[in-house]
């Protein structure tokens, strides 16, 4: 499975592919960058940019699903609306490449790539590199970003299909069980 | 000169089509509609309807420009954060398709439209009716909104295209005296 990540930003848009298994117990790093957005642009133009390297990043690539982090609701209802703007360009994309899509909280990204709900940026940013087996943290970090919130949708993803999966058995059981009952 | 007016919402998108002379004297109903969401459907599943909708009716009425309200910033930051995702779209749409784009906030509307920049939603929403000679306020009302915001693209653009040949005219002038100085 490969999972894009999109870290999205108004001025920097990170994103990451990570390939791994299912499972989330190992995962390697295909490739990362970021989308930089000249502030003197037209807040459209930048929309367009974000959309086109997507866009390009998901047709050369092929990722089957895509992470992206929860929106970060700002004190300045103006910075919201410019990064909701940023991540419906960025979820639009995912959705026309038929992508699955997880969304995770930045609290469930640092549980799950740092071990810690509280842990710091940097912490996150090293345990990328470790995961990754990276000689050091992908620059700028936006990209680094983009690749945590990727790590946390294999392990997600995984553990959503082995709950499925013992639901599904648990399931089959009670049905054979059932069966039996009526034969007996 | 034609312009597609939007008016962005997570349940119901309206847009309409207005065609006239760029001075904004005399314009004429082209067409009207809305995208209705399905509020159970993925969000970004939503995105994906609002944008190949949008697509569509710019491929097939082909406007020139595109007006949209400047974003209503809702006390509640949630729902600011998926008006943004909306926006996004919708400007992508436009930008995508290289159209003249403008936003004008919901009180220039008011007055370019009713004349009044306090008016109610309903009296603008009866200029409109007036302004493009209709037998009924377009329903739903999402549409209505939309076409305002495609009359109000109209003055403006008009009176920024004036402005812009009267700064031509005195540059040209002044030009013109300057070299006439320089031959005296």
């Amino acid at each position: 499975m490969r999972v894009l990540g999109i870290d999205p930003g108004s001025q920097i848009t990170g994103w990451g592919v990570v390939e791994g298994d299912a499972n989330g117990r190992s995962y390697r790093l295909i490739e990362f960058g970021v989308v930089r957005l000249n502030s003197s642009a037209t807040f459209s133009s930048r929309l367009l940019k974000i959309s086109q390297a997507l866009d390009e990043v998901i047709s050369r690539l092929k990722p089957d699903a895509c992470a992206i982090e929860e929106a970060f609701l700002a004190t300045n209802p103006k910075v919201t609306l410019k990064l909701g703007q940023v991540r419906g360009v960025a979820l639009l994309a995912a959705e026309s490449a038929a992508l699955e899509i997880g969304e995770y909280s930045p609290r469930t990204i640092k549980q799950t790539v740092a071990g810690y709900g509280n842990a710091e940026k940097r912490q996150v940013q090293e345990m990328v590199r470790l995961l990754l087996s990276l000689p050091s943290v992908p620059e700028p970090h936006d990209a680094a970003d983009a690749l945590a919130v990727a790590i946390c949708h294999f392990h997600h993803a995984g553990m959503n299909r082995q709950i499925l999966a013992v639901e599904n058995d648990i399931k089959a059981r009670a049905a054979a069980a059932a069966a039996f009952r009526r034969r007996v």
